[in-house]
């Protein structure tokens, strides 16, 4: 069954790591075939190497390690889910994880041990050559996820009055220029970024044009300290591919590329998406049940106590559904589709917070907006429900207290739904993690009181 | 109360609008001071300039047009949201749009037309110099979001037997190089491209090397009806800078930037995280209720229908219920403590599918996971609740029958939330946008179906 939930011939076409290559990868490891299982692994991109590594289990994984050592490499690592690469580091011989790090330019050293435990860290940092580890450090004293853990430190500078032939001049006598660069920065004699010019305008240019000509208005020096989200978040906006890092005295530190910036992107996605699920962590697809188990109690127990909650407020009700029982059948429709209204709403505004577009200039237009969207869609289901409800019953007050119950839930479900994110990210809290669980509060008590305590006054 | 719910200072820091800018806009318009308005626009990126836009009311938005209509320029309009754009298009004078889009590239034009209305199309392509329409009609021509519609024409290619010398001149050569270019790409005589060679290299290679000294390894083209969903994969899974796309003959016809394919990646997330709370489609946080009503209203109603089935079941067990009141109080939580288990599975499954990380290789592993994570948070809960179910009713058979149907739900919950979406992906639906109903209707049935006929069983 598994076999056909997938189609085989859509896979490589769609990038995706072809999955008869882990068939083939479990073949050689039977016969612990540790040629075959090289010449399966040498075309492969380090990422689908990784990605390979994450399909298999936790015993083949060790197979893999151990039989095909010589492929791996520190990109292979760096590549690795963040669990699986400690896994990988504790398993393999110092010596092999030595000889893979070194190989790395060091930011990538550095999104490598950063997340590591104390005695690990100390290892690779060990292994590095003394003017690495020395970059290392440095970059690890910044704080975690700012723009100084994320730059390259190499640097690719000239001073603002050269002209385009001096420049290429300079470049061409470098022994060593950095592995991704697109433009050339422009400092002042004390260090200070004044603008950049695009290698494209460099090598278009002729020589004797003053790279002053050349500067693009883009320019957005960004702060080494600055949260590696709004880095993001800039690059998205201005559609930067590169920009130089400064530091408190504006002096030019080192630079961030797009590519960098697009991994944030995709993580700070990754943590909203499963922040909103009520997911703490992200956690790789392999086959830890008890961390797993662990990292989604904790939203299930806040969910409990909510649940609670909104069964406190239906015992203050017990007598009158012990009269009408038609009422506890009919009671989890009005909970439930406030809950839906909220999170559409709260989802909604959790986006436009991330994305900065909800600020205080347009809050009261948005807040009127969703109270009036919750208004309509409220009356649009009262509505249906209202029919429904006597139809089902046979009770036309029924139908009344259901559609009333409606609107007023759905009406609370929009305003709880931008008013909570707003007020969770005013107190310095992530909306995308906590929103949910007061919205579905909200809209759960208000559903039961609104739904109980109309029934019990209009029908009994 | 707005104005406190966002810290003045530390708007600037995070890149985000400065909204004090809002209020000045604001207050040029009061005395119509279109000097002032320029004035705060003049220094305002294109972008910025959009999102100001965007922050104000549609009425604001027309003033601030007809007033500065002078600063409006074809990349502001390339910038704001789609509904916005149609409106900004419709309300200015033909001319001044026509102008506006003629300062645009060709691509930029592609994604500014390709979602208009058919006369808004016609009369913005009829603006267009001739050989730009031709591009923009040649691009229109491939599938929506596909590779075709993403990439850009102006292409910098050599011939592969080249050295940087005659690169570096033939580039100093051309009238205009294209605004964004990082790789030269080798062709060979039948357009095929074979390789690229980063602008960095060419610049600090000496003129004699040939260009196929320098080539990178990660070359990967892409097929021009390649799904654009896919080629932000590709960039983020390779760390891609440019990629050449190619016809069905191999033929190179466009180069796709990675400024383009974050672009992509950004939308398909918030297409993700908007799909899965039941937001259909993304929607400006303009202030169009009747829109935004219509947008949510089809999730809601999709949630009404399985919020009436889980009615059904309980309308079964009305008797038992009519018994015993305390059942009503209590089966909420069976219910939403399944439905947010069931939530959390579903979302790690719909972002692994999204990441090409969950395949038929490890399906049977993360079914298993998910299944014993059930079970391990299932007896967590059931001894939590059957505890509180005890004390709180003070009756041991009532919490025995909680903490079953828990453990119960809460493994269907997991066993759902996996099965649902990669079935949906099977069959070409995308599990972002229907996984979510599906999984709480099988929640609330098993939840309720468990709990009241155990209670029915066990306690009467």
């Amino acid at each position: 069954m598994a076999d056909t939930l997938f189609d085989q011939d859509d896979q490589e076409e769609d990038f995706a790591l072809d999955r008869s290559l882990v068939d083939e990868v479990r073949l050689a490891l039977a016969t612990a075939d540790k040629a075959r299982l090289e010449e399966i692994f040498e075309p492969l991109h380090a990422a689908d190497l990784a990605d390979m590594l994450e399909q298999v289990d936790q015993r083949e994984r060790r197979e893999i390690l151990l039989l095909a050592r010589d492929v791996f490499d520190g990109e292979i690592l760096s590549e690795l889910d963040e669990s699986l690469r400690e896994e990988a580091i504790e398993f393999l011989p110092d010596d092999v994880v030595s000889e893979a790090v070194r190989e790395l330019e060091t930011d990538d050293v550095v999104d490598l041990v950063e997340d590591l435990d104390e005695p690990q860290q100390e290892a690779i940092l060990d292994a590095l050559e003394d003017a690495d580890r020395v970059a290392v450090e440095q970059a690890l004293a910044w704080p975690e996820e700012s723009a100084g853990r994320l730059m390259q430190r190499e640097i690719v500078a000239a001073p603002e009055h050269w002209n385009v032939g001096q420049t290429i001049d300079f470049l061409r006598n470098q022994d060593e220029l950095p592995e991704q660069f697109y433009h050339v920065i422009m400092v002042d004699p004390r260090l200070k970024p004044t603008g950049y010019v695009t290698l494209g305008k460099l090598l278009g240019a002729a020589r004797e044009i003053p790279l002053t000509e050349l500067c693009e208005d883009t320019f957005r020096p960004i702060r080494v300290t600055q949260p590696e989200e709004d880095v993001a978040y800039a690059f998205n906006q201005y559609h930067l591919i590169s920009a130089p890092v400064v530091d408190e005295d504006d002096r030019l530190v080192g630079v961030i590329t797009i590519d960098d910036a697009m991994v944030v992107l995709d993580e700070e996605h990754e943590e909203d998406i499963l922040r909103l699920a009520g997911v703490g962590e992200a956690t790789s697809l392999s086959d830890r049940v008890i961390e797993t188990t662990k990292t989604r109690f904790p939203w299930l127990f806040v969910n409990l106590i909510t649940a609670i909650l909104a069964s406190l407020v239906i015992a203050q009700f017990e007598a009158t559904i012990a009269q009408f029982v038609a009422l506890a059948v009919l009671m989890p429709i009005v909970a439930s589709m406030g809950g839906n209204a909220g999170t559409q709403a709260l989802t909604v505004a959790v986006r436009a917070l991330a994305t900065k577009d909800l600020t205080s200039s347009n809050l009261w237009r948005v807040i009127k907006r969703e109270t009036l969207v919750g208004l309509a869609n409220g009356l649009a289901f009262a509505l249906i429900m209202g029919v429904v409800g006597w139809i089902w019953f046979g009770q036309p007050m029924l139908g009344a207290v259901l559609a009333i119950a409606m609107v007023v839930n759905l009406v609370i479900a929009g305003l709880a739904g931008i008013l909570v994110p707003v007020s969770l990210e005013k107190l310095g809290v992530d909306p995308a993690l906590a929103s949910g669980a007061f919205v579905t509060t909200v809209t759960d008590v208000v559903g039961f009181f609104a739904f109980l305590g109309l029934a019990g006054w209009m029908l009994l």
